[in-house]
């Protein structure tokens, strides 16, 4: 590789992994059937049964603030977090290890409840921790989390797939964490009871698991991806991956009835927050224009999750748009969450 | 549990690890044959291969300094002690995680580097980085690394499985990392280039893969884990996890030639060095008594490894003690590198 002398906040994270295509090697192993790029790995392990494998890093002060939540509740976070990405291929959650750099001020029982909300988060879907690692870390609380699950070699969705006239459909609501987190900046812990839900989905959200893995037995998705980045950043990369362009409806994006009053109490901005606020950990798929909308409709009432259609994939040429409020189709801007661009 | 409010730094490493033995529920999976406590978790995933998994958390300033290393070697290295656990068990490397936390201000040259570096290090082994995970990291490097390996069923090695009466080998020179890591804090990098074989020890180790997998196909060894925390601290717990106690002999810790020289130059305490200094990555397994020492003689000569006698497995009342320089025996201090404990 050239040498580039240049602070990686000038590239952004999507340029630094498009980097390791260049520095990587190809791996010749028939087992691997999905590498670095998508949510997870997947490595056929028997005839019956793939492995999906990713892990995610977390940073006290960059993805969560110990006076925003409980130990238990970051718990059941850091877990839920890794749980999505297993989602986002329709796969079961099996194991995970734990690995933790910590600080050694932290007490006993600070401990003792970050590893039971983890426990019980994987409990809800018979999962367990098999193993981890410990460490000492000066000042900030470092959660790393390696999550392996399972799926059928034909019944596994990845983030390829979408073309054209594929439909566009989102799980649960948009903007509910962000909401969430800018109560909690607003109020601290004292916020008003009744966000109580927007506070919870940022605070311990819920992984799709049993939605993701529906989708991927029935073949409904072609392509799919969760929510980390904000919907319009995690669906740009999807387009980028199919080489297809989209057109979404801002009308048609889900929100929670309390979001207005918040976006107004808070002081966001509403397109914002539901189009580039992230961690919502709901899951963005694309469904084939021939099955039916009625499917969907019969899976948000069996799992009581509302799946909404937002928009539609259409050929690259046609751009990455947004129909806005005022009925305008404009460019879309991808802007979401980049951890290292300097803007954030 | 019940509240514990004591900072973890009381408690310390391994009791913190044993909490989990009472937070974490029983696993009934007949294909997770090991669990928390061994060099890797060990999954059956078909009648032919056992996954072995490990994860490993380095953080700047606790586990390496960047003054002391280029960003290749820290690549290298941090592989090479996930590679390590994989040694421990007897297995064939396969697929790496990397997730990372990042400082913004770092280049983009630095970041090539640091993967080059781990690719080359897998690549040795015919291994392959296949996915994970970039944050941003305040102030400090953050590299976790999840380690997938393989091996067959009923040729995997424990840190379960010496009994009275085996003998206890390792594998290479004990200290030699600790010896350069002193030399690297006295000198710098202006060390005195006699010495790059220690240096190299510390920045750049090398996993026993080859030895550990032939230990293991041939059923050599009855136990094994990997010198990361210091040998007598390593043999320490393995002795506690089999119930057994040992006796080892100081006179026959194996060393470089360089290492009374460096003992003098950096005021090192020689057998605080060869017992107590960790991260040498070693192998230290345990073999029946009815095995022919002349089958390790041969592998030692295979490999061009050395492969020493240290001592012997005896029963619990025993204790766990050393034949020391002047052919007293006493007890054996175990403390080796505790990440909590206040000593560090």
């Amino acid at each position: 590789m050239k040498k580039n002398l240049s602070p990686i906040s000038d590239i952004g994270e999507f340029n630094l992994i498009d980097r390791l295509k260049k520095i990587l090697p190809a791996v010749e192993d028939p087992g691997l059937l999905v590498n670095i790029g998508d949510d997870t790995a997947v490595i056929q392990v028997n005839e019956q049964e793939v492995w999906l494998i990713t892990c995610d890093i977390q940073i006290e002060g960059r993805h969560f603030r110990l006076e925003n939540t409980s130990f238990y509740n970051l718990g059941k976070r850091s877990m839920a977090v890794n749980l999505s990405d297993i989602a986002a291929m329709g796969g079961q959650p099996a194991f995970a290890l734990v690995s933790l750099g910590l600080s050694p001020d932290m007490t006993v029982n600070n401990y003792d409840s970050l590893f039971e909300g983890m426990r019980d988060q994987l409990a809800e879907f018979n999962a367990h921790i098999i193993g981890g690692n410990l460490a000492k870390s000066e000042k900030n609380l470092i959660i790393d989390i390696t999550m392996l699950g399972k799926a059928k070699p034909n019944q596994f969705v990845q983030r390829k797939g979408a073309s054209f006239g594929d439909q566009i459909y989102v799980t649960g609501t948009l903007g509910d964490s962000g909401a969430g987190l800018a109560l909690l900046e607003k109020f601290g812990r004292e916020y008003p009871r009744k966000y109580e839900p927007l506070i919870q989905a940022h605070v311990s959200p819920k992984p799709r698991i049993d939605i993701g893995k529906k989708l991927a037995e029935k073949h409904l998705a072609t392509a799919m991806i969760d929510i980390s980045d904000g919907v319009a950043s995690d669906l740009y990369h999807t387009c980028k991956m199919n080489k297809v362009g989209a057109v979404i409806d801002f009308e048609k994006l889900p929100f929670s009835t309390d979001i207005p009053e918040v976006v107004h109490l808070c002081k966001l901005d509403r397109e914002d927050l539901l189009l580039h606020s992230g961690e919502d950990y709901e899951l963005l798929f694309t469904v084939a224009p021939d099955n039916s909308p009625n499917l969907l409709k019969q899976l948000s009432r069996d799992f009581s999750i509302p799946i909404s259609h937002i928009g539609t994939i259409f050929p690259p040429e046609d751009g990455y748009k947004i129909h806005d409020g005022r009925g305008i189709k404009r460019n879309l801007n991808p802007a979401g969450w980049d951890h290292f661009k300097k803007q954030n």
